[in-house]
C-alpha cells in the first residue's frame, strides 16, 4: 500500500471517528456509562519501570469496554430504527454491551453468540433481557445467524462489534478520558482484537504527544502487518484453518482489524514498532499480578495490556533515547470470567 | 453496667476520639493514604435490597484500611520516638500498615505475626522493610514478643492494632470520607474484630442520621454483649480454649473489643440489635460475588460486610418501618490473600 493510500484511508476514517464525534459520543453516552477510575500500584511501577495508570475498563457497565461502543450506537439511532430493534453477534462482552443498550434505548434486541462462549458472558448477556441464539465459532456462521435475527425482527440495525464508526467513537471516549485524567501520557497500552478500541483511543490521541501501543494475543502479527502496510498478511489456507486465534484471552479471538475503519486508523496512526505480542503464560501471569497487586478480578483479556507491560519488548521501546516511556496508561478491557477459569488462573502460578 | 458509666465510657472515650482528632487524623495521613474509591452493582443493590456503596479500602495502600490508623499513629509520634522505633503485633494486615508507615516515618520498625499469616501477608509485610519475628498464635505470646522487640530496639513504641487512640482516629477517616462522599446515609456497614474501625468509624458517624451496623465472624457474640452492656460474656475457660475466632476470615480472629477505647464508643454508640453474624459459607459466597459483580479480587475479612447485607438479619433490619435502610455503605476492608486462598473459594462456589 503507498504512502498515499495510506493518508487517504486513514483522512477518509478521521471524518467519521472524528476529534468532534468522539466528544458527541462521550456527551451521548455519559447517562449511561461510567467514567471509570483510574488505579495505580508501586509494585507493578517497579516491574514495568516506569510509571502505569490502569483504566479500570472492567469496571464499565456490563464489564467490559464495549458497553461505550454499543451505546454511542444504539442511542445514534433513529427512533424509528430503534423501535424495528439491533442485533449483534459476540464472543460476549459485546453482546452484553448491546443488550444493555437496547434495554436503556427500549429496542428489541437478538444477540448471536458462538457455541464456545464462556457461561459467566451468557449470563452477563441474558441479564438485559435479549433473545440469545448461539452459532458455530466461525465468521460466516455469525453472519449468517445475525442476518437471519435482524430479518426477523423486521430489519434490525445489526451493530458491528468494532468495524463501525459509531461504535469506534464509543471506544475512542477511553482514551479522551485517559488525556484528561492523567497528564502528561508517553503512551496508552490499548489490548487489540478487532481494532475497535485500537482505532478509537487512536483517533482520540491524534494530535497529542501521546502514543498508542497495541498489545495482541501472540500469532496476531498485526506490527507485520502494519510495517508491510497490508491488512491481511496470511494466505486464505491459513484464514481457513485457523479462522480465530487460539487464545486464553476469550474476548480477543478476531484475527484481522475491520477493513472499513478499524484498519486504516491504526495504520495511519500507529508505528508499526508499536506492537506488543503476548502469549497465554504472560497474559495468566498478568492476571495474577492483577489480582495480588491491584486486588482486581478481570477476564484474561483484561490482562493482557499488563501481561504487555511485563513483555522484553515493552522495556525496549520504553527505553528508546529518542523517544522513552516513563508515564504510561493501560487499558483493563474487561472483567466477565467464569469463577472457575479465574480460580485455575490464579492456582496455576508458580509465582 | 448502669447507663451512668455507659455514659461516662463513652464521654472519656470521645475525648481522645473526638471529631476533631478525627479530621487532624485524615490531613495527617492525607500525603501517605489513598482517599479510596467507591464501588456500585445493580446486581448487588437488587440482591441487598436497597442502595450499596462499597468502600474499597483494599485499594487502600498496603491493601488494607490498617494503613490509616497505623499511618496516623506513627505520624504523631515524635522525633525522638520515631527515631527509636515501633513494634506491632498482627495476622498481617496492621503489621504491613505499620511497616509502611515505619518507612514513610524513617523509622526502625520490628512486626510481631503469628505462625499462622498466610505468605500473601508475610510478603506484603516483607516489601516495607521490616525486622519479623514470628510467634505462636496467642494473645500472651503476641504480647511476650512485642515486648521483647521493643526492648531490643532501645525502647520502641508499640502499635496497638486496635484498642489505641491514634489508630482509632486514623480508621475513622473512613467514615468521614464516606458522609462526604455518599450523601444520605442511613448506615455503614462495617466489619469488626478489636473494633478499631467500628468504634473510628461510629465516632465519625456519632451526631449524624448515619447508624453503623457491626458484622461480625459467628461466634463473636458482641451483640450479646453489647445487649449485656459486659464486654466480656463467656467465661475464662472458654476464652481460654479458643483464644481466637475459628473463621475464614483470617484478619478478623480476635474474640474481644479492646477494653480502652474500642469497646466504650462501641457500647455507647451502637444499638445493641445493629450487629449481623456471618459463617464462613456467607463470607465466602460475598467474596465470590465481589468478584464476579464488582470485580473485586479481596481476602475473606474483606467480604465480611457484602455478607452480613445478604443476610436474613440485615433484611430485618433494612424493613423495619421505623428506622428503614434505604442507602448504605459497607467497608470492603482488605484484598491481602493468596492467590492459592482466593482461588480454592472461587472454585468452591455451587453459585
Amino acid at each position: 500500500m503507498s504512502r498515499a493510500s495510506k493518508i487517504a484511508g486513514l483522512k477518509t476514517a478521521l471524518t467519521t471517528v472524528s476529534p468532534q464525534s468522539i466528544r458527541a459520543a462521550a456527551e451521548r453516552i455519559a447517562p449511561y456509562a461510567v467514567r471509570t477510575p483510574v488505579l495505580r500500584s508501586d509494585r507493578i511501577d517497579a516491574l514495568a519501570g516506569c510509571e502505569v495508570h490502569f483504566k479500570c475498563e472492567h469496571l464499565q457497565v456490563t464489564g467490559s469496554f464495549k458497553a461505550r461502543g454499543a451505546l454511542n450506537a444504539v442511542l445514534s439511532l433513529s427512533d424509528a430504527e430503534a423501535a424495528v430493534g439491533v442485533v449483534a453477534h459476540s464472543t460476549g462482552n459485546h453482546g452484553a454491551a448491546v443488550a444493555r443498550a437496547a434495554q436503556a434505548r427500549g429496542a428489541p434486541c437478538a444477540i448471536v453468540v458462538p457455541t464456545v462462549t464462556p457461561a459467566a458472558k451468557l449470563a452477563n448477556i441474558a441479564r438485559y433481557g435479549p433473545a440469545v441464539v448461539q452459532c458455530e465459532p466461525s465468521p460466516a456462521a455469525r453472519r449468517a445467524a445475525s442476518e437471519a435475527e435482524a430479518a426477523r425482527l423486521g430489519g434490525a440495525t445489526i451493530v458491528h462489534p468494532f468495524d463501525d464508526g459509531r461504535v469506534i467513537c464509543g471506544q475512542g471516549t477511553i482514551g479522551l478520558e485517559l488525556l484528561e485524567d492523567v497528564a502528561g501520557l508517553d503512551a496508552i497500552l490499548v489490548p487489540v482484537s478487532g481494532g475497535g478500541m485500537l482505532g478509537g483511543v487512536a483517533a482520540a490521541c491524534a494530535g497529542t504527544s501521546t502514543r498508542v501501543i497495541a498489545v495482541e494475543p501472540a500469532g496476531k502479527a498485526l506490527g507485520a502487518a502494519l510495517a508491510a502496510g497490508e491488512r491481511v498478511i496470511f494466505d486464505e489456507a491459513e484464514l481457513e484453518a485457523r479462522p480465530t486465534l487460539a487464545t486464553v484471552a476469550d474476548a480477543m479471538p478476531t484475527r484481522l482489524l475491520g477493513p472499513n475503519l478499524a484498519w486504516p486508523l491504526s495504520y495511519g496512526l500507529l508505528d508499526a514498532r508499536d506492537v506488543l505480542a503476548v502469549d497465554d503464560a504472560a497474559i495468566e501471569a498478568a492476571l495474577r499480578l492483577t489480582a495480588s497487586e491491584l486486588k482486581q478480578a478481570v477476564e484474561p483479556a483484561g490482562a493482557v495490556a499488563l501481561a504487555g507491560l511485563l513483555s522484553p519488548a515493552f522495556a525496549a521501546l520504553r527505553d528508546d533515547p529518542e523517544r522513552p516511556l516513563r508515564r504510561v496508561a493501560a487499558v483493563v478491557c474487561g472483567g466477565n470470567v467464569d469463577a472457575g477459569t479465574l480460580a485455575a488462573i490464579l492456582a496455576g502460578g508458580g509465582d
